[in-house]
């Protein structure tokens, strides 16, 4: 479990003068103009609304009576309750309270009590994606939608590999979560599921908005748990050297973040993707969308049979993860400020990052916040009916 | 469930110039100077103390050994603890802490460990009457207890009618109930429990500090359901025609809020009186005090064998009330001002009502506040025991 | 349950020009510069670490391989995580996270993945002695811990005194623990358990920075409990003059308390130690450690029998004092300010003591706070086995 530092890294790492951020990276909210997964296509039934929540904003999902799903604002224009409290009538939404009915684009279409000709403004649209399982909303300025990046989500649409999608609200914030997985010297936190491990950094690169590295492993006591076995790199030789060939590459791709292994022969063998979306308007919590893919063995009735077994071994590592992430948000509000002491410098390197494509705390708001004035800009795109995991 | 505004009332209601009160509804307390309900009779048990609150204000209701009901701070002046903890001692309250014996004016009459002559202040009294089984609170300047309007309890003491006491805790500033029960149109947040119905606003009146509003309905789809059918007016002819002729007029009579229900030869079949008290400081919860009362049918039995039916009914019906107008409190919380979107001419004019007879947020806690002086000012009138419900 | 007061201190103590402290009681702090027990011994299991606090300040107990307990600072330098989830590593402890390494100074001594001559600083150590079953920890400025008065334990060294061992958390601030057990007046609280009893203040004595006053009881009605004859002065003959002979002593010897009875020949039946730690910064909670002892009587084994008997007998008293003072804490907290009126002279003057030997609220921070900058000072002192309660 120990990354030993490449000699040039210690150096610029230095102890005695540590290259922090200039502000607290727990005060830097997390940038509205992308992508951010808000819900399972699951959760969304055909008929119904399900709401949600982005850094505070509440948002309604609704899939339509034709399978569509559209994003609004999670209140009604009129007395601002729940708009997913409400009733899906065809491709609408009924306000449950007084009947107010809204189309895809947020217009008020009907309020039963009054003539059409004087309908009141509507409420806000967000730009709306459905794939791999999971509702993608655009939570900034819609008129950026469409140059955005998509993320690619990796293997999950490959059939190569099997994908278990998982995850759960952490209360903490979102970049506790990339600093967790980045640095692979926190094995230590696992050992009970993992055992003694020795972890290398071997190489490190880094682009405007993502920064990633790379890790060999050695073993340095006992045997390799089955459960690790299969996630981290299915039954290979037992010894050391082989061991070591594995190349585990974590990346944090703003805002999103991988964790791919590769064989020495380039093979993929592991594809995780994670998103961290804020919850509350202090970003003090996330909910964690994970999509795990495994690379299906040539007799890929094995990893099926062994599915149990790998849920049970990462709920077991995403537990641990997401107590000690929670403790750290603990430390924070206690003390009121940043006191982490970090040496490592791929970490500080990645919380440069997240720093710089953050915006300050609050500063994002603009766009988010109803004011009652409301914008008619919608989008729907390549909506499609996914099997549910 | 629409209720179609006159012709007039739409020019006067403008969507584009709406007549909003000029302060935020929420931020204003209800007035102090009234009689409210603060418990049911059978909540004050004989030679027992029963601690209340009003708008932050803690009060403890005494019943004595005699009977008599009186109303204090409910905090003992030497060591602030709640007196409503205490022992009933004849027609006294004894301090569980050190035994400090307080009178119902609120003197203090005995402290064990000192002499009779150094007593020192009591506590504040409260004007305190006791009626249809309601203790009822003047929780304002008690000088002006004598010459203010006591309410009217309706037909609870007619023995024409069957009374039903109900009630409960509501999270949400008390504006938020009038509101509610005043606009007819919501009844489409009640359409599991009375199918799709249309209500009609008939007529409108307004005094200094009364606003009162007449529907009729209509069925657009399905059969009148048995359990309103027993509420809303008896069994009637199942003619629309017929059904039209019922008159619903909906009353704020500040600080009070009365529901009649009249058929076309003027019979009242139903009468509810309700109140919304403010429990704590900020008024964001309320204690509501209902009396529903339904007049006998010729076999005055048929309404107590069907009264299981209304009770379950009505309480559907409050529950649902409940859960919205505790949505509308959690919104303005998230908003931190008023952002609803009033269309329908009444509730603008109720809200203006409301605005204009309550006070400033925190302005009236200068006759509510302990101050360490003491008040001793005490009433208790028309003080009976009535049986319990 | 009356305590008459002497002439002289009645004119003192008048009620019309009451004495009171200068700033509110509720907001003084517990002085730091003290040896407050933390723990008891057997909560901090060989190998293991427990984390507590003091004032809202995080402190570890770790009782290493070899048995001795030391105490850091609750917080790894690197993340901020809780050291009380990490690994005791012989007498070392090692960090949950990424295995940082700490011995019982606070010295950092291993960071698994850097070397060992770039370590950063530790965390800060405090001194820590264990005794009576308690671990006290000095939490003020360590280089006054060694002159700093350690507590006399009363006799719960001492074979001819059997000891309960009790306490728990209070939800009020420290003061009112003190005020509650030296003003004998209250037990009219206790009625239901002691009965009737007449309390006199019979001497009052102050030094610099203690208080202590004398009481006699006369029972006023009934015959005494069995619960109460065990605790407060075993079986003795039954005529009020006997019992006014023994004489109960309350003490603040500032920050703890003691509460003494002694018979006419001088004979301690009851000796009670107590002190109450503050758990937030707010200090309105305090976990309260308490030390009963009890005089063996001749037929000790008699003692041993009703045990369970006094245990019952004392957790019924503790249960009625914490609710009360929780709800002195409550109306506090309501009405913002001190609002206590005192007429007990004893009790005006423990205020005074209490609040010249605190410091005000937040001052004594500067010592307790984690700054970054960490002192490596400890002492372990006294440290013995004792067999666990």
């Amino acid at each position: 479990m120990h990354a030993a530092l490449p000699q040039g890294e210690q150096e610029a790492g230095s102890i005695d003068t540590p290259s922090r951020p200039p502000r607290d990276l727990r005060r830097v909210d997390i940038h509205p103009n992308h992508w951010y997964p808000l819900a399972w296509s699951r959760e969304v039934k055909r008929g119904k609304a399900h709401g949600v929540r982005f850094a505070g904003d509440p948002i309604v999902l609704v899939r339509t009576e034709s399978g569509q799903v559209f994003a609004l604002e999670d209140r009604c224009a009129h007395r601002q309750v729940p708009l997913s409290a409400g009733v899906v009538d065809g491709e609408s939404i009924r306000c449950c309270y007084h009947g107010w009915t809204y189309d895809c684009t947020g217009r008020c279409t009907d309020i039963p009590y009054l003539g059409r000709e004087r309908l009141p403004n509507g409420v806000r649209a967000y730009p709306c994606r459905e794939t791999a399982g999971l509702i993608f909303v655009f939570t900034g300025d819609p008129a950026l939608a469409d140059q955005a990046k998509f993320p690619d989500l990796g293997s999950s649409a490959d059939r190569a590999y099997k994908t278990r999608r998982f995850g759960g609200d952490v209360k903490c914030h979102y970049t506790f979560m990339h600093e967790n997985l980045m640095d692979m010297n926190h094995q230590f936190l696992h050992r009970r599921q993992m055992g003694s491990m020795r972890a290398r950094s071997v190489g490190r690169r880094r682009g405007d908005d993502w920064i990633e590295v790379d890790y060999t492993f050695a073993r340095e006591a006992g045997k390799q748990p089955i459960g690790e076995a299969l996630v981290f790199g299915q039954k290979r030789g037992a010894k050391p050297e082989d061991g070591q060939k594995d190349v585990m590459t974590i990346r944090t791709d703003y805002p999103y973040q991988t964790l791919k292994i590769r064989t020495k022969d380039e093979t993929m063998v592991m594809d995780l993707w994670i998103a961290y979306v804020p919850l509350d308007a202090e970003q003090r919590t996330n909910r964690t969308f994970g999509l795990l893919s495994i690379r299906r063995p040539k007799v890929s009735f094995l990893l099926d049979a062994a599915w149990p077994l790998l849920i049970w071994f990462t709920e077991r590592i995403f537990t641990e993860d997401r107590w000690i992430v929670e403790r750290e948000q603990e430390a924070h509000d206690r003390q009121g400020a940043d006191h982490n002491h970090e040496v490592f410098p791929v970490i500080l390197e990645l919380r440069s990052l997240l720093s710089e494509h953050g915006v300050p705390h609050g500063a994002g708001k603009s766009t988010g916040e109803s004011t009652g004035e409301t914008r008619r800009i919608h989008f729907i795109e390549r909506v499609q009916e996914l099997p549910t995991p």
